[in-house]
């Protein structure tokens, strides 16, 4: 029988990776994407073609404003997205995401009667956020576990992350064998209004040398 | 100085008692209330009166729509709510809720400098809910401080559950001593239009447990 899955689908790069994976892998997936107050629409403008493209058995966009809160160059416009990666955990961080979106998939995993959850967190060429390192996605999992109906009558949840330890490189190799069209996906935090990228934030610096890296051709849109 | 705190407010009489906990020990609360699909308003009502009687430094009520997903008698109108309880985790249950509540309000307290969520717990009377138990407010407070920035600086936050081991007569009696105006409190799942209790769902039997116990008073307003 086909297994339920729910997949986190950003619109990235790494998320339309897992995506390939998760299918791959003979899941049902049922894609989730987040309207969180994010800058730009153009990376749900990707997640809705990137589960077109992948045939998802579902894909569905949450609201959930987190720019109320600010504290965030990605949710709050007076943050600047910086051009040169700093010391530290940048501003593009935003606070709790990825343990919001996480349960957010993990409600819905249930009542689907999915017990896999995919995210695409990878802990090497990343920024350096603390909610994309295996210990967080590990202790989540427990959280998930203790704290749903499915968890404790022991069917359990797990949180899958197939990309932790991949480089950005091996991220591209794998989904390109996997028939990934990345020229789908936008990296970047600070498109303009064609969805080009800007090719100097931390996203689209790690994705460009990630197809450098990887030998392949960097199919991006670029501005200018 | 005076110590900012987010209190999950719900407009029930446990976390009305948490609030007032948390006011006495001389914080400054940030009371966060969720809409998310539950079947009345009247809940959000009574947290907004209660905030108001508590003079909170702030109150807000994030949307967040769990009701597309379905499988609770709390979020579906297709599932009524019991009258009995029955053996096991009621239907009453929603999927993944405190999770998601706390993930929010970890959230917004990273941005306040906020290090202490108040949740009103309580694992001797009540529903059965695996998400009111103490080890998985612990386990969320692991997710908390490894996957916040702030958390991983070693500036930890705290899930505080002051109700957790109290029975209901006890929350009560404390509630009383500290002021609490549980006229302006909802528990009930299945109020009528005019917020008045049916006085047979699990909240309501064990709220009025709770004032019976307590010897006190029930200033609940009943149907009929």
């Amino acid at each position: 029988m086909t297994r339920k899955t729910v997949v986190l689908l950003s619109g990235g790069l790494d998320s339309a990776t897992v995506l390939a994976i998760a299918t791959r892998a003979g899941h049902a997936c049922h894609a989730l994407s987040f309207r969180y107050g994010q800058r730009h629409g153009a990376e749900l403008d990707a997640a809705r073609r990137i589960a077109r493209a992948m045939a998802v058995a579902e894909h569905r966009v949450f609201d959930l404003d987190l720019s109320g809160f600010g504290g965030s160059a990605l949710t709050d416009r007076n943050i600047p997205v910086p051009e040169r990666p700093g010391a530290g955990i940048p501003v593009t961080y935003v606070p709790a995401r990825n343990t919001i979106f996480l349960s957010v998939a993990l409600g819905w995993a249930e009542v689907l009667g999915a017990r896999d959850i995919y995210i695409g967190v990878n802990a090497i060429d990343y920024s350096g956020y603390p909610d994309c390192r295996p210990e967080f996605t590990a202790a989540f999992e427990t959280v998930a576990n203790l704290g749903t109906k499915a968890g404790v009558e022991g069917d359990r949840f797990h949180i899958r992350t197939p990309l932790i330890e991949m480089s950005k490189a091996q991220i591209i190799r794998k989904g390109v064998a996997l028939g990934v069209d990345y020229a789908l996906t936008v990296s970047c935090y600070a498109v303009d209004e064609a969805a080009r990228a800007c090719g100097r934030c931390d996203a689209c610096r790690l994705r460009a040398r990630g197809f450098a890296e990887a030998g392949l051709p960097d199919p991006t849109h670029y501005q200018g």
